[in-house]
Formats: C-alpha cells, structure tokens, sequence
C-alpha cells in the first residue's frame, strides 16, 4: 500500500484514572487484558498496511512509547501545539525523507474490534487520497451520540476512482459538525448521512501540506524549515527554537479538512467496525471481552480472582488482592499499587472531577 | 451494685465481612475507629456496675480474648450449646463462687451510644433482679423492624419495688415474640408496649438457675454437676465430658424467659440509648460517628485518605490505599489486607452470600 503511518501518542485520558496516569497514560496502557497497549494494538492493527510507522508523543512518554514499539521511527513533539502541529511536523518529516507518500494519521488511544473492516477502509481511503482526496474514515453511528463530531457526507460517491477495489465506498464530505445536541445528533443519524468523526486522515502529503501552505502558511512554512533541519540534531535544537515554539495551537480539522470540505477536497469511507474512543470506564466496559472482566490485570500487578453477586456488567481491575462486589451494578472496581477507586458506570464521566480534587487532599501524586 | 457481668462472646457476624472474620469475628474488631473492639467497649461500659466480669467465649477466641480483656475471668465454651448454655454455666459457676448474687448477661456485639443511659437501665433491672424477678432491658423501638425480636410489656409497674432509684421502670412482661412481619411489627410498635428484645438479661443467680431446674432439669443439674468441678482442671475434663457434652442445645429465651413471663415473673426496663447489634454495614453505617467515616483503620492497617464524590454516607474501611469513590450512594468499600469487599448498604443483607460463595471460587480461606 505504500502508506505511511502517523500515531499521534498524547491525551491524559483521565476520565480512566488510576488505570491511566499523568506518567502513564491511557495509550500506554493494556486497559482490556489483550497483552499488548492501545498504542501496541494501533500499529499491530496498521501493519499490514504501513510501510512506515511514526509515533508523534510528548518527551515525557518517548521512552515508553520507544520501549512498546521499538520498530517505529518516534518524533518528539517539542511541545504542545495541537494535532495540526503533531500531524503536521510529521506529514513534513516524511515528505522530506521519502517524497511525496500517502500519509494516513490514526490515534494512538482508540479501540477497533473489526480490524479487517478497518483496514478495507483504510485502503479505500488510500485509493481516494491518492486520487487527490483527504480522505477520512466516518464510524457509522451506534446511537446519536453528542460526545464525538460528524462528518455530513453527500449522498453520492465522490468521483469515480473513489470505488475502492476492497468495497470500501470513499463519499465526498459535505461539511464537518462539532459535537451536537441530543435532538439534532437523532437528526444526523436519521438521515444516514452523518458519521462520528474519529479523527482519522489519509491524504498525499503534498495534498495535506498543500492544503495547509494555502490556508495556513504561518504554521506550513515553519513546518517545513523544521522539518528539513530535522535529522541534523544540533540545527533541530535551533529551529525548534525558530520555528516550533511560535507556533500557533490549532487542530487539524479546523486548520484542513473543514476549508477543504467547503471546496470538495475531503472525502469520508464510512465502516463499521466495532470503533471506540474508550471515553471512560462506561465505554470500557461496553467493548471490553465479557470474559475478562472477571479477572483482570492492572499495569504492574496480578491477576487475582473475583466474585460479582448481584452486580451485572461490573468492571474489575485487580492488582494485588481479590475483590468480592455485592449488589452495585454495573460497578467500577480498580485497585491500583496505590489506589482503589470505586463507580459505576453510570458516573464514569465524574471520574475525571475526582482527579482533579486529588491535589485538595494532598494526593496530587496520584493522578 | 454487687453486679456479676456475664459477657457471652460469640457469633460470627458474617455480614460485616471481611472486617468480621472467623478467626477474628465482629466482637473482636474495631469496627467505629473507636480504638477498642465491640468486646472491650461492652466490658468497659459495664465496669461501673460490675464487682465482676465473666467472658464465656470458644476455644479458638480464648486467647484473643484475654489479650483485650486482661482484667476478666474467662470461661471457655468446650462445645456450642445455645445461649442458655453459655449462660447457663456462666451464672453456675458465678453461684458456685459467690453464693447467690446478681448476674446480667449482655452479648458482646452490640453498640450502645447513650451510655448512661443504659447503665441507669441495668442499675433499674438490678433493683428488679434483687425483688426475685428475671429483669431484660427493652430498647425502645427506633421503627417497625422486622430483624428483632419484641418483648410485650404490661402496661403498669411489675410491683412497687420496680421503681428504680435511676428512674428507670420495670415493667411486667405479658409475652417475648419472635421477629414479626412488616404489618405486625408496625402493630406493635404502634401501641407503645412492644420492646426490641436485645437479649439482655438480669436476676439472681438463685432465680436464674432456679427456674432452669423448674423448667429443664436436663440442663440444670449437669451446668450444677458441672460448675462444682470447674476450678479443678483434672476434673473439669472428666466433668465436660460427662455433663456438657450430652446438654441439647437451648436459647436461654424460649427456656426460661418465655414460660417464666407466662408467670409474671419477667420485667423489662424500657431504654431508649441508641442501640445497635450492628448486624450488618447498613446498620453499621447508621450508628458510626460520621467524622470517622473518611479515614477508618481497618484491624492490622493504616489509616489511608479517602475521597469521595457524590457518594453520600459512604463507610469506608481502608488497610494500606486510599480509596476513591465517585458517584456510589452509600457505598461500603473494605479493604482488607488480603481482600476488598465493595458494596452498598442497601445490599448489606447480601454479604453472606459472598461469604457463602468464597468456597466455590477456592478463596475459602478468605472466610
């Protein structure tokens, strides 16, 4: 496929603390007793496909990222300019050292139970960005979500070549939609026409930087002279320096793909592929292996045994004791090395205000 | 008051596990982070009535027992033979040694947190027991219960000389009832004559052990045989064997009290002192000081840091973690040293089943 793959490695993911942590964060991590970290399953999952993976994370995590997946090449992002920075500096990277390839850029933090499907996708998005596309991948929606964006595609394929040969049908993306409300996320997916943004790009670098030297160039142009200098560890210091730090935050889909959409530049392969973002311990539990819930490990400990009475659906993470739950339904246990935690999944979204209330009691070295 | 305390130590407590143990069962721990055990408060609150303290306890807590209690005489149960056994061979040997005297019995479980209130009761059912009566305390209903028994009282004085000192009246007892339905408990409570039977008993031991031998000379005579032996250890041996062993088994309730109530020879002082048997976390949770509840001990641990977010009237027991709770109304987490116990007190009910269940997943020695 000649694709050359792009993880963007961040995001704290404290909605899943203790199991994710500052050090340690949710990609890092094993969260559903697979053997391998969601950053793991990511590249496993595009090998077939990638004739190069690069990892984009933060300094802090480069270490464990290199350690996990020692065959990729790893770009330390110098700091935090958001994904269009991450994406970018790596799409430039890549261009600089192979040409002008098909770069593909996929979270380091999502799970996908239908990889088959996900890669008949990823290749139908090759096939479109290599006719000229942005090409995205659109999740067909379970249920009108408002915690993720969609993608509104037109009704019709979006040219010809489009067609992909695995099935696969690359639509032309009319516009994309941040998060809606509940009645009009009912609306979008009335329609059939709307899919949850993922995040997920495929383009020809010279289309995406293309892209972002006409409608950014104050963030193209740094990119590049950055990106040039890259391999040559002492002028990278310096350009860092010159051309990273003013840098502008921006996201990529607001700094590409939505200005390009409005020119018909962007197209989306909607798939169904049991895709989530693992939000929390409630989205945890809903793609997580039945059968491993009673006996889970914890980064670092054991496997210990469990009993659930009376508590359907719980989710338990052991580390160093067994852990007996009678009557809370669909209950969150996690014992840490350091720390239990206990919700149900009901309340998984307030996990993240909890953390944030560690440092009120002087626990700050638990988040 | 020339009181003899006669404490019967015994009861596994199963629904307050794993705080409550086999080996190291509800009397023995302290479950209100109050700094002494449930056994070592009933000794302690008694201490100003008490000329002596006897503890009959099983072989396996005989130890533990006199390590909390240095100060009390103990009689080892040999076997399981009902309370009134227990009892039973307590007030024989007490009869034995000091003629006859007052003896009260109170289970070494229980909460109590008005403790002058419920010492103005004993000394009220001393004055009773001196008059010849067998004198309980009833605990003024706190609401319909369905989990004790009632004790029926008349509604004037048993006799003059009931009129307590403290101010505390024995009443004369018509009935002792078993563990009603809603509808009958709610009955009962209604016409203000109905007590919480806390299995608290008082007279002397002539009255006592006199009605026995009316009653159940088959339990009588041997405790007699059985107690004039006890000091001499050889004998003892030989004693147990011949007299214990053979007894049935016999709740000293359906023994003595109900057919000597038939015969008016039962008063109860009624006490309104915040009683609990704290039979299981719900209950525990209704009776403990709520500053305590964020940073318990657990027996043999450290007192951790907890936090709790919208998790009202949570009991939280930790050993060496800090707990985090988030969104779990009435949560009950127990971190043992070897085990965690997650819960809510509305499932409280619920736990022996889970000890119950512990073999089947081989962690019966969590028991």
């Amino acid at each position: 496929m000649d694709l050359h793959v792009i993880v963007p490695a961040g995001g704290a993911g404290s909605r899943l603390w203790p199991l994710s942590r500052q050090g340690a964060p949710k990609f890092l991590i094993d969260l559903t007793g697979s053997g391998r970290s969601l950053l793991q399953a990511t590249v496993e999952r595009l090998e077939p496909l990638a004739v190069q993976t690069l990892i984009v994370t933060g300094a802090a995590h480069e270490a464990a990222v290199r350690g996990q997946v020692p065959a990729a090449d790893v770009v330390v992002e110098p700091s935090m300019r958001g994904t269009m920075g991450a994406i970018g500096l790596a799409a430039a990277i890549i261009q600089e050292k192979y040409g002008d390839v098909v770069v593909g850029s996929f979270a380091a933090d999502h799970l996908i139970q239908d990889e088959e499907a996900f890669r008949d996708a990823v290749r139908a998005a090759v096939d479109s960005a290599r006719s000229g596309y942005v090409a995205t991948i659109g999740i067909t929606p379970e249920g009108p979500s408002t915690a993720y964006g969609y993608i509104h595609a037109g009704g019709e394929p979006a040219l010809e070549g489009e067609i992909s040969s695995a099935g696969g049908e690359a639509r032309a993306v009319e516009s994309f939609v941040e998060k809606p409300d509940g009645a009009t996320a009912a609306e979008y997916v009335a329609t059939g026409e709307y899919f949850w943004n993922a995040g997920m790009f495929v383009a020809k670098t010279s289309v995406l930087l293309g892209a972002l030297e006409r409608f950014h160039p104050e963030i193209a142009d740094p990119l590049k002279e950055l990106a040039r200098r890259w391999d040559d560890r002492r002028a990278r210091e310096a350009a860092i320096n010159e051309y990273w730090e003013p840098l502008p935050n921006a996201v990529i889909d607001r700094a590409i793909a939505e200005p390009l959409a409005a020119e018909q530049g962007v197209t989306v392969v909607p798939v169904d592929m049991g895709w989530s973002d693992v939000g929390d311990y409630a989205s945890l539990a809903d793609v997580i292996d039945r059968t491993k819930l009673s006996s889970q490990i914890s980064p670092g400990g054991t496997a210990q045994q469990t009993l659930t009475i009376d508590s359907p659906e719980s989710l338990i993470y052991t580390h160093s004791k067994p852990v007996v739950v009678v009557g809370v339904p669909q209950a969150v246990v996690v014992e840490m090395e350091d720390v239990i935690l206990v919700t149900q999944a009901s309340a998984s979204q307030q996990v993240k205000s909890a953390v944030d209330a560690l440092e009120g009691i002087n626990l700050e070295g638990l988040r």
